[in-house]
């Protein structure tokens, strides 16, 4: 039977399913938190969605559900470090994030560099987090090789997310957060399911030719956003969020575990940038100066990024989370079967 | 008469140009190194085509043709801060550079803020420089408001130029420099001459709907490369590049200058950041791992980025920089007449 829960409510639920299925606490709640969070904001492909694959991960012993992530206590400079243990991103992320705060304000900007991380999630939950300490964000990770270069016929590249947050006054931050290729790859499941064709310029197949059939692109290559530019930031992510960090690239992540139907296994890379520190000493405040830009853009009928998210937040908040009655009894069942769930 | 010069002996000549038009030695000589670089590399839209617009820019008093930039000395922590005095952003950037590299050097990742300063040059050269310090770079800047954000229809984001860098052994590093737009404005303006139509999704006329006129393009508005997508990455630059920094958006650019002229005033915004450091402690070699990847890419057919650049430097660099009797007499009248060969 359907439901409206508050966040917390099905945050706990969540962080029960968790639990019962073996994580720590630290993994759980974490976990719960982002993916209660998604489920808020409407953004349901980053929603309860997710606990089915969180635990096919978990059963296939790609992560390790008990992990504790690790701050480096040899973080020096403007480097913090967390490995993550071979657990997730996001436990990791949270041990890091004060660190990094800290730093960032300290010395005008600082990165966070987490390692040995199994990754599932958006990445705008962390670029509004480190907004909410009044810095700038740019978060970007690889994936899966997935995505062929411009040019190239082959999946190499992943759809690594690129995501980028600059902090609002007594507001949600400006935020945007995308897959550098043309489409998510859940969206080319989902016209696979719906026997829909997809757009023209989404895929290509195995032998590298354009498709606008699901399957064969599935079986072949998504295609970067933007031709070669979006191909050279896809590049540029496998560069310093894959090599510079000393982890895996999106070849290398396919590579170790041989499927894409497992989340992928890599490290992620967070800039903050402190706007008070650059603007020092110059004229104009940089949070007000901000907002003439955003009014701007929307005065001529552009909207921000985020805003349609924002708005699913502000309904969850007042009038809490509805879930439909398959959503509530696919909850129940993983929270009785634990990994059995998972075939 | 067509003449073929070496690198140098093109640059003396830029720079006499300069000299004889009153600019200052440090001013003359770090642009007479970028456009003569430009030349080199068959990048004719960043050569010696560029001189006119420096002297137009020089005429109209909007840039200070003697200024001697300054390094801050309150410059601490990762940011340090070189204020250009109204002159060009290029002896800034020269003058910054050994700071920054030694600071990102040091903490893992520094950034460089180049404020009040007039922008023409690509932003290839200081990638590059940056990666010969072994350090990679991601560079970025506004320009005027001559591009449309997703969504809007009128001129308010400017081309926005982000550029990349990653330092390779004994070779050219991999470096990427793109306008956020589809397409450049002078790309606009050679269909315009030629009278050929562009492509479709290049612009909008002045009232917003999409022309594929380049009259109507240069009255209304470009469109940023890859939709909402090239659009946010636009306007990112703009608050990382424009508000973070204390400098103009290309709105206020536009503003300022009144005109797509001259060449723009505004900040920029250079981060460097360490392999060295990022990678210390985890197991491979950033540079060897990246050329992995660089080869996957080729090995596929994909090209890497600037190498049709790279092509035409080794070629300059072995048999000269061939000008046509065209582009000899226009230097040699640049150098005769100075300003007053400005209409």
């Amino acid at each position: 039977m359907e439901q409206t829960l508050t966040f917390e409510a099905l945050r706990q639920r969540i962080e029960t399913i968790f639990r019962q299925a073996g994580m720590n606490a630290v993994q759980a709640a974490s976990l719960s938190r982002v993916i209660a969070a998604g489920e808020r904001d409407g953004c349901k492909s980053h929603g309860i969605y997710r606990i089915e694959g969180v635990l096919r991960t978990l059963k296939a012993g790609k992560v390790e559900g008990t992990a504790k992530p690790e701050l480096d206590s040899g973080s020096d400079g403007a480097i913090v470090r967390v490995n993550a243990r071979g657990g997730f991103s996001n436990p990791a992320f949270e041990l890091g994030l004060p660190v990094l705060a800290d730093r960032a304000k300290e010395l005008g900007l600082a990165a966070l560099v987490i390692n040995d991380c199994t990754h599932f999630a958006a990445l705008w939950p962390e670029v509004e987090a480190v907004a909410d300490h009044g810095l700038a964000a740019m978060v970007m990770c690889p994936s899966y090789a997935t995505v062929a270069p411009a040019g190239g016929t082959r999946p190499l590249l992943g759809t690594n997310p690129f995501a980028f947050g600059w902090p609002r006054q007594e507001r949600e931050p400006y935020v945007f957060d995308f897959a550098t290729s043309v489409a998510a790859r859940g969206e080319i499941e989902l016209h696979r399911r719906a026997g829909k064709p997809l757009p023209e310029g989404w895929a290509m197949d195995a032998s590298g030719r354009p498709t606008t059939d699901p399957e064969a692109a599935l079986a072949g290559a998504m295609l970067p956003f933007g031709g070669h530019k979006g191909s050279a930031i896809g590049t540029m992510i496998e560069l310093l969020a894959g090599v510079m960090i000393g982890d895996l690239t999106s070849p290398e992540v396919l590579d170790f575990l041989g499927t894409t139907t497992l989340a992928p296994f890599h490290g992620e890379l967070i800039l903050a940038l402190s706007p008070e520190k650059f603007a020092a000493g110059r004229e104009g405040d940089p949070f007000a100066r901000a907002e003439m830009l955003f009014a701007a853009i929307q005065d001529q009928g552009a909207r921000l990024p985020s805003q349609r998210r924002f708005a699913a937040r502000q309904k969850a908040l007042t009038e809490g989370i509805a879930l439909t009655g398959a959503e509530v009894a696919q909850l129940d069942r993983l929270l009785e079967l634990g990994l059995d769930a998972i075939a």
